[in-house]
């Protein structure tokens, strides 16, 4: 080309990764429909080129990062269920471990996002994940002596509990209501399970 | 005035009453942040001088509508749970209602909504929503034979499994998780309990 303008193909190493990082987050505050590239340029400190470099279109994030949370979500659920132990114990390490709340759940939440909604590819992102979870929680009852079916109930209770403690903790600004459903859901299933 | 401006003073009777439906309708399928004036008048098939006459602000009306939704899904909630008949059958009869769960809640949903949650008093709506419920469904516990504590602790985790049972149903876009999550609960709550 003739003149100053250049194309920028000498992207910083990192970059791809600080934009993810600051979409999640932003994702996780505000939701994806009303996260702007603006925002994800100020929070990732990187340029516009590389922004656009990464990911051409709004779309192309959210599917990049929105894969990425689920991942990461995923994985630390793993962590829990599938560790040594017995099932009764791992999946109480799993329902009580320290949540942040208030905040909601980082995939919950894209439930109600209208941009995620109204887009098959991010719709199943979300739909995956809460069939990898459920699928988890109830290989876990599995092992813990639930039947095939009971343990499938189950389990989307127990994933259910989770969720809605969620949107019960943030709709009375009150982390201990996740807690508490927590502590009533645990006594339900018994004493030693 | 002169001229051929008037101000409308004489507003058809129902047109708030018209105002409001349109506005919970709306809400529903789109969030209060998402619904315009222009949805609300084109829904109610009202003029704009009625809805400006009876609701100034997209905030008034969102106040009136959203109390609206919350007495109306209160009024049912409690149709359930003080009806005649042994506690333990009305919290069958609450949790195991038909449901349009791939919806969602009306009120749930409100709490990832983001000119719900920046507004004091619409968020406590829905904070008042939720602090009504938990308190209706732990009387039913208490009457049915659960301590106090454990009462409030069942309850919250009844409400949970309905509220992460819309969030399931939706992200999954299958209605029958809903089902499941409350046969799960149920099932724990004994066969008689």
């Amino acid at each position: 080309m003739l003149g100053g303008m250049t194309t920028d193909t000498s992207v910083p190493p990192g970059a791809r990764e600080a934009v993810l990082r600051a979409a999640q987050d932003l994702y996780a505050e505000n939701g994806v429909a009303a996260t702007t590239p603006r925002q994800v340029l100020a929070r990732s400190g990187i340029g516009q080129g590389s922004l656009y470099h990464h990911f051409p279109s709004k779309r192309e994030l959210a599917v990049a990062a929105v894969a990425r949370t689920v991942a990461q979500t995923l994985a630390s659920a793993a962590g829990d269920l599938e560790a040594e132990g017995a099932a009764d114990e791992r999946l109480e390490a799993y329902l009580s471990r320290p949540r942040d709340a208030v905040a909601g759940c980082r995939v919950g939440r894209l439930t109600a996002d209208p941009f995620v909604m109204a887009d098959d590819e991010l719709r199943g992102q979300v739909a995956g994940y809460f069939s990898s979870l459920i699928d988890l929680v109830a290989a876990a009852f599995r092992e813990q002596g639930s039947s095939g079916e009971q343990a499938r109930d189950r389990a989307i209770a127990a994933v259910a509990v989770l969720q809605g403690g969620y949107v019960l903790s943030r709709a009375l600004g009150d982390p201990s209501t996740m807690q508490s459903a927590v502590r009533g859901f645990l006594a339900l299933l018994g004493p030693r399970r």
